[in-house]
């Protein structure tokens, strides 16, 4: 079966599992590892499209669960799909839903046909199954799409975490049943588990015999330890398919950056870089900084010496803080664009060391400038 | 004496009083009539400097009364000026603060060495004379700086309005005394009187005889109806020199900009293209456009469809309308850009018809088309 997306392996680090390479899609190809920025609700919050591509990002993710409430899957399918609508011609991965709709705690209920819920916006009823997932990314035309699963809480019990993998796995192959097209948009499969490495391998066992294009990780960065995350990653990763990319879901720290990396994941994605930003806090070659402190009201260097951005280029930090303070959409803009452009030119970094073969030098080197995380 | 600032009278209408003609500043040349978008905080609201420029404005205004307060004038001085400061190579004038001081009501206190105030932010106490705002300006660094002066409130009666523009005209003067660098930046004078023609001439005969660089008409806009100020700018636009600049100011809808040039205006300035942006409002070439009303939301054709900004270029109203009601700030960025480009692609047209001596045929095209203001 031919696929919308693939996968070409271009290089295996010698000592880590960490590998360099390219994900094709129908709207252009990825250099692998990298960081796709998300733009929830059809827009990389405070960038214009143009701006995002400028930084060096190939790919962005979107949310299906918003779209969906807002403003209707069915109006973005007449804009001509999610590309057109949003002006993104680079590639676009959707979520299912589920995660959103499962973090609607209380509105929310799940059954093996679905997930009864109501909406964070209106309260209004809906249901979401595997069914809807599909057919609402299939509207939106994402080039790869994800597949409608449960992320398991942490902590949670063993029996609730069997129990809701094999629900997953069973709702994956509803999934790939109802999903068509699969020259247009790839259906990724979502490997669940919780912390427990016995159920991580059946998760992976059973979503791996469905032969899909590409794998997630889910069910991690939930709350738990980030050393109980690494070391499950340790074990799990090696469990997906290697000539298939593979994605840990809603991670994007720089540290979990580098240590999923070196673990062999392919792809990552987080809210962290742009939710931050319009919090007033920047990602830097020295650490973070919060550009609200005072000690930057009358600090004339940029916000990053060794950065070469927009932002870093044109602007001070008392700048910077003199925006923030006074509720300016322009600090929105400025440390956005400087947290993604931080971010994506560090993963161009990482992929360049895994081709010559100094990728833990590099960790070790930027560990050691970046300090606390 | 040499002066920063310097105007070039290039044509007059045969037909009105409008006029075509050139700023000089150490920022470039500003054509004219000129619409000025007002970066009230050191930054155009929702746009990057860059942005501005390539909308075609030649010179924007800030406020001195908010920078002073934040972050602080002598902040902006140290780093070298409001211009390096904000990344804004081109032209800026900045208000006094009069307006804004003012326009506190029970926060503040007249007195003939100046106004005692207390800051809007933080209740902290000030006080501003014409010494405070010329220093305030001076460490700004903007080209054209202007008089702090009282704008009478609509409606007052003749007294006040003849005390406070005496008053007004004793600060000029002290205002031309305490500004030393004619030659870095220009001080314009401001014409008060209210709605009474005679206090009009009366303002006009004052300030002129202090010979500056450009002059504007204050205290309009401010409540009474368009038709009054109409009938005051046909008396009093041509109390001021004919070789100098004249500058409305806080006036902005696209038909008080085509009355105020028809009478003899170069310069205007408002808030309320970046505002009612902010609030979902376009103007059109057909006239004003609310994005967040249900008849858009199925509308996949462009803001403005004879409009060539980016905004028009790249996105449909019901991308628009989605990015609006969902909050976004893309929303913000994209409404301002077009509402900018709106009135600075109208001012260029104006600019235009008045060489070519159709101003008039082009004002009422406009009128015909644009419906109610």
């Amino acid at each position: 079966m031919q696929h919308a997306v693939s996968y070409e392996l271009i290089k295996t680090d010698p000592r880590s599992r960490a590998r360099r390479g390219r994900v094709i899609t129908p709207h252009g190809a990825i250099e692998t590892p990298v960081f796709m920025p998300v733009g929830t609700a059809a827009t990389v919050k405070a960038m214009r499209p143009e701006q995002v591509k400028e930084l060096g990002a190939q790919i962005i993710l979107s949310n299906t669960y918003h779209l969906y409430l807002r403003p209707g899957h069915e109006i973005v399918r007449e804009a001509g799909g999610l590309h057109k609508f949003m002006n993104w011609d680079g590639a676009i991965l959707t979520d299912s839903g589920g995660f959103q709709v499962f973090s609607l705690g209380a509105l929310r209920k799940i059954k093996e046909e679905g997930v009864y819920f109501r909406s964070h916006i209106d309260g209004s009823k809906h249901f979401f199954s595997p069914e809807t997932s599909i057919e609402v990314q299939n509207a939106l035309g994402s080039d790869i799409i994800m597949a409608f699963d449960e992320c398991a809480p942490y902590p949670a019990d063993h029996r609730y975490v069997k129990d809701s993998l094999n629900r997953t796995s069973r709702w994956l192959a509803r999934c790939k049943e109802a999903h068509k097209d699969t020259q247009r948009q790839s259906l990724f499969g979502i490997m669940q588990g919780g912390m427990y490495k016995e159920l991580r391998y059946e998760s992976a066992m059973q979503i791996v015999e469905m032969d899909l294009p590409g794998y997630s990780i889910g069910g991690l960065s939930v709350g738990e330890p980030k050393e109980m995350m690494y070391d499950i990653l340790d074990s799990c990763v090696e469990y997906l398919p290697k000539e298939k990319p593979r994605y840990l879901m809603g991670v994007g720290s720089p540290d979990c950056l580098f240590e999923g990396v070196e673990r062999g994941i392919d792809m990552f994605d987080c809210v962290l870089p742009t939710r931050i930003a319009r919090n007033g806090t920047a990602m830097t070659s020295v650490g973070r900084i919060s550009i609200k402190n005072a000690c930057h009201e009358r600090d004339f260097t940029p916000l990053d010496p060794n950065c070469d951005c927009y932002t870093c280029r044109n602007y001070s930090r008392a700048y910077l803080r003199h925006l923030f303070k006074s509720n300016e959409i322009l600090s929105s803009m400025l440390l956005t664009n400087h947290n993604l452009h931080f971010l994506v030119q560090t993963m161009g970094r990482i992929r360049s060391a895994i081709e010559e073969d100094r990728f833990l030098e590099y960790k070790r080197e930027f560990y050691d400038s970046y300090g606390a995380f």
